[in-house]
């Protein structure tokens, strides 16, 4: 039977263990990597930050669509964002991973380095994890975290004033999830939006040191996940579309399917932007750009009116 | 429709986050409950032990075999368990649970209240998740704990003289297995140990203090595991069977199901004992009983003889 052919069954699950740890590599936050009972990572100020994320094949992902080591990548991002959406730096990330006793190896081990691959990004590591059979692929992951000394930056503290800014993208994993779905492999930038987000990491942190208010992975789509911080801070908030560019691509693809794209600007997930409020008076730190206003009363708006397109994302409707 | 038989797509993901989390009660550790980004925990010493373990449907419980609320349980001792094996305290779980959109409600409630009830035995709380649907019930939880200035305790350090000891009991919960497999439901002792393990937490920390040189949980059968200590500290072991007391209840069950004892005894796991090595001249803290010696070579043996009974667990096979 060829190497790449060889299924996680031929090897068991401490084979497989064996040949997924030994593909990773450990940064300095790591005291204790995988191999004995549990990891031991280093929380330098006394308190760790810590988020667990699980992705279902069918559901959050699908082998045709993304390969390994892109939903490797994805996994990671969705926690570590996480992480990052609290002002912490991610540290670690601890795998439960669910099998097919059919998969082969490599799937296993590709998804491994992508894993690593997204995690060193931002100098964390895979420190730990789990592996069984299942009928259902399944990525449990769990993101570990140091805020530094900062305080968290929670959903609770936007105020009537405040001004609503986003770091990174919104809308282009959803476009390409909808390219996807819809049986279409281009255009490249959304696709692989969707493959693998580029989740803006550094501008967590250096939110909560600028003074940020309140701040939320957008995971859910824009204006579900503003709904989250507008409801845990018991304010409004209104968000203009003026403040949104619809990137060629998209104007194209959104018109090629018959789809506003303005459903994917603010309210598509799984890009992992970062939002957050921060008072008017501070200057907002690079990479974040004003996209609306924080207001007495409760919802979220669009240019002072309710939003009627789609909403967000429940995971089990 | 009535309460009970609600399912968890009647009230999406977030309603029944809100409703788990409503349960949920948290010690001092706990910096920032559920309900944002990541929770925030403490780590008194600027480390935090982490581990994750993953229980899947069919393979690590059945819902015909155990309630909600003992699956709770088992999955928060599998993992609590790992955290003392290392000699630290557990502070906080962390829970993904996949499900089938026609579980009750009330099913998902009471597995959050087993998780919780087992981790407040060691004053841990479950500090933050995440849900999703999926055809195949799977629990992923990871465990952080806090060593409290204690060196980990590693798989690694046995030498050659050291005593090979014991905390907790082994062959109980894979005798109830075995028990609940053929369909019976008595011995109570036996299916009980299965349904709830009884981990003997404060022995992690105490072995620790005491100088153990090494220490594993014991989940796949206490001869597989002490294989793995085996393996990793360069040394063989030997176990003596007459440190193994065969209760009365296990001796009916082996003798009614003509199983060998010795083979739950020694090559069952997920009691979750703990299994460590001791320097000779150290007293045993008080919970541990000799069950053996370290020696050099590789290995491990039984009263100086190759096992020829049931080896350990392998999720794969």
């Amino acid at each position: 039977m060829s190497e790449h052919g060889t299924s996680v069954v031929g090897v068991g699950e401490f084979g497989l263990i064996d040949r997924v740890t030994a593909r990773l590599s450990y940064g300095s936050t790591v005291l204790l990597g995988p191999g004995d009972d549990a990891a031991v990572v280093a929380a330098s100020d006394a308190r760790v930050v810590a988020s667990t994320d699980v992705l279902v094949e069918g559901r959050h992902f699908r082998r045709d669509w993304s390969g390994a080591r892109d939903i490797g990548h994805r996994a990671a991002a969705a926690n570590l964002a996480d992480v990052a959406a609290m002002g912490a730096r991610p540290t670690a990330l601890l795998v439960a991973l669910c099998m097919p006793a059919d998969l082969a190896i490599a799937w296993a081990e590709e998804l491994a380095d992508g894993l690593a691959a997204e995690a060193a990004t931002v100098g964390a590591s895979v420190v730990g994890g789990d592996m069984s059979s299942s009928p259902t692929l399944t990525i449990a992951v769990t993101a570990l975290g140091d805020l530094g000394g900062r305080a968290p930056v929670t959903r609770a503290g936007a105020r009537p004033g405040d001004v609503v800014a986003l770091a990174g993208r919104t809308g282009y994993a959803a476009a390409g999830l909808t390219v996807l779905s819809r049986g279409f492999r281009t255009p490249r930038l959304l696709v692989e939006a969707y493959r693998r987000p580029e989740v803006p990491y550094a501008a967590g942190p250096q939110a909560a040191d600028a003074g940020a208010t309140a701040m939320i992975d957008v995971s859910d789509g824009l204006l579900a996940d503003l709904g989250h911080v507008a409801r845990a801070s018991g304010v409004a908030m209104d968000v203009r579309r003026d403040a949104f560019e619809v990137p060629r691509q998209m104007r194209d693809a959104a018109q090629a399917l018959g789809v506003d794209p303005y459903t994917w600007l603010l309210a598509g997930g799984e890009d992992h932007a970062l939002a957050a409020t921060f008072p008017p008076a501070v200057p907002l730190p690079e990479g974040w750009r004003p996209v609306g206003e924080v207001t007495p009363g409760s919802g979220v708006t669009v240019d002072g009116r309710p939003w009627e397109g789609a909403a967000g994302w429940d995971h089990f409707r």
